[in-house]
């Protein structure tokens, strides 16, 4: 719906942080900020939670003021939610009208007089917005919900790519460069397994095949979990390997899984799931350390690349952090021109030096409780590499070095106090 | 001894890599290059491996042309060691006339006329250098031996500090600050224990303190080896942290023990031990993740910083760099000085924005073999953290972005082929 009286919005991150979700709250604020129908921009504390106890932040009045462009710039460089984040789940849309929490919201949007409302997250943060999208109309209170992705994982559909993707990717690559430095250096045979974050899809441990590009020296293999993972069929590729060259460097997801579906590292993990039923995974490279080191009786060493691989600001794409800040800018422009229960997507419109992307919206249907997994032709036949195409894929999203800020050699980041 | 001839020099690169090892390369290359004394400067690869098989590489026609300067940047801001390290321990001097691999050395160092020989290592690397020099009269070919000191771990002694511990203090204290904005999201309680390269020394964990150097924001506790750890007390030091906040951030050392000596990670590793008899350690940072959840049933995650530590010539400290350049340079000057059984040192002329240090010389039985622990002075009183004088050690060396590479998005590296 397009309002023609100004009013009010607000705007929430969740789900797990990346380097570029500031980036893209920055876009938000800077385009509610020029615009002259948006009235105030609230920032919700840990989303959806801080909507409910009613914890906000006016930030209109915290970047309103000569030293925004310096402000959004700092917090474009700041990893992790500004907001701070929740991992909420709302109830079943059926009986909404009776639910204190949509009953707590909706009297919170009417009082505070918002009609618009940009959620920044991930797959579980889409079924947020659309959610109250379908609930809107029984609290008698018109408002337009609009979704902004971002997740590491790169495992939204229709978007080419997502938010804090290339960030993520730019990590991996780069440290997967110095480790295949810092192992070769001994001549006795010795095997490194990186795991690499991505629980149903392979996008980022496919980003570690991006350290070959400049040396032609890449990981030995790369498993994803969409091929099924065949512990006969990794011993030859390690024996491979070894004819080659002392060592070997092979990179995993640690969603990597057998035919049957049972997890490599399942022996390894505590069984805890999320709220969203999700299992807490561990030790998929542990699993494998030991595996290697008890057929091959070699030095053995697994690397998890763990936190820093979704929060490295240091390292982050000046490509990716500028579709960030687009992509949050574009939503607001969206949800002014009426569009509600939508994603704002990344469409790439060109390729290799002709790179270029613009965005769009798309219903929200399209997307929500959906994986994108990382296509047959983007994995070579043997299913233990990545293609050519897949290289090309990723390879424009790792362009450039974002701006980066220190005191003392230090990071120096933006934090947001009330 | 001073030699009045011409001569050619050997460089080797042993141990565990860092970050600035290279550049300390590059500043012997440079030196021995600006030399009329040194003909031929040799690299050997894999260290004394590589001279024990006669396999070295001849840097003075590598870098002897005109773009000298631009291939000893790119040479510094490689990771790792370009010619390739070693973990020999050679065999006690007593019967070394006899010994078939000092035989082969020296017949080696006498038949290419080298008269030079720097060895840029660590601790165990400084014992080859000693026992060298201290045979060499045996072989009737004499020789300046000279120790380049290299090690993150920053425990080598008489020397203030060591190359390649300020990059690596700086990639600790980048990530640690990166990853203390991403635990902060969530408002359920929960425990993050970041377990940080340290066999004996805390030096390189006490590093993760300067992330609070901007914000005050660093981690709630900070566990080295040179204080026995408790676990009664840890858990009165973690429920004092939840009394402040729920996302409680640690930092502990991999070589975290208890009063009795027993490591922390015991129970988690294999008890495999390297060619020195040192323990290959694992799962300090999991022990008590397993510790926390059973005693605090909260959400609780482990993160080892592990190969990134030593390797991330993407966020090096240029002073670091810098002193590896200029560490290297004066190992050459010192040699033709007639030096020989001695390591080179940095010595400490000013701190804090008068900082400024030199290097000298000193005999390398007052550094081999010997550890340099955090002094009392630099751990508080409960022992759970550090102290302002030790930020004040740490902060000069982790100051500026050493120039780095990349092309494509990607590191772009200098590798030394034949």
């Amino acid at each position: 719906m397009i309002f023609s009286e100004k009013a009010n919005a607000i705007v929430g991150q969740s789900g797990g942080p990346t380097a570029a979700i500031n980036a893209t709250l920055a876009g938000v604020i800077s385009a509610a900020l020029d615009s002259d129908k948006i009235d105030v921009l609230y920032g919700a504390r840990n989303g959806v939670e801080g909507m409910l106890r009613e914890d906000v932040i006016d930030l209109s009045d915290i970047f309103g003021a000569s030293d925004k462009n310096e402000k959004l710039e700092r917090l474009s460089a700041t990893p992790s939610a500004a907001l701070g984040s929740c991992r909420v789940k709302l109830p079943p849309v059926d009986d909404a009208a009776n639910n204190e929490k949509y009953i707590k919201l909706f009297n919170f949007f009417k009082k505070m007089n918002i009609r618009y409302f940009f959620y920044i997250g991930g797959n579980d943060s889409m079924d947020t917005v659309s959610k109250l999208s379908a609930v809107c109309d029984k609290f008698d209170w018109d408002m337009n919900f609009v979704g902004v992705p971002k997740t590491i994982d790169n495992d939204l559909d229709v978007t080419d790519h997502t938010p804090g993707y290339g960030s993520c990717a730019k990590f991996i690559a780069t440290v997967m460069s110095e480790m295949l430095c810092d192992t070769a250096v001994y001549t006795v045979k010795a095997v490194t397994i990186v795991e690499i974050m991505g629980r149903d899809t392979g996008w980022l441990t496919a980003a570690s095949a991006l350290s070959a590009v400049n040396t032609g020296i890449g990981p030995d293999y790369i498993y994803l979990p969409e091929t099924d993972f065949d512990y006969e069929r990794f011993f030859k590729d390690v024996e491979n390997a070894f004819s080659k060259h002392p060592n070997v460097v092979i990179a995993v997801s640690e969603g990597l899984h057998f035919a049957d579906g049972r997890l490599v590292g399942e022996g390894m993990q505590s069984g805890a799931t999320d709220v969203f039923g999700h299992k807490y995974l561990d030790g998929t490279a542990k699993a494998l350390e030991l595996a290697v080191k008890e057929r091959f009786g070699c030095k053995v060493r697994s690397v998890e690349l763990n936190l820093p691989q979704r929060c490295a600001s240091h390292i982050a794409s000046l490509t990716d952090i500028k579709e960030s800040f687009g992509v949050g800018s574009a939503a607001v422009e969206s949800a002014l021109n009426g569009d509600s229960d939508c994603m704002m997507c990344i469409k790439r419109e060109g390729n290799g030096e002709k790179y270029a992307v613009s965005y769009k919206s798309v219903a929200i249907e399209l997307v929500a409780n959906r994986i994108k997994y990382v296509p047959d032709d983007f994995i070579n036949e043997e299913g233990n590499n990545v293609t050519d195409k897949c290289i090309e894929y990723m390879l424009p999203l790792v362009q450039g070095c974002a701006p980066y800020f220190t005191q003392n050699g230090i990071p120096e980041f933006l934090i947001l106090s009330k």
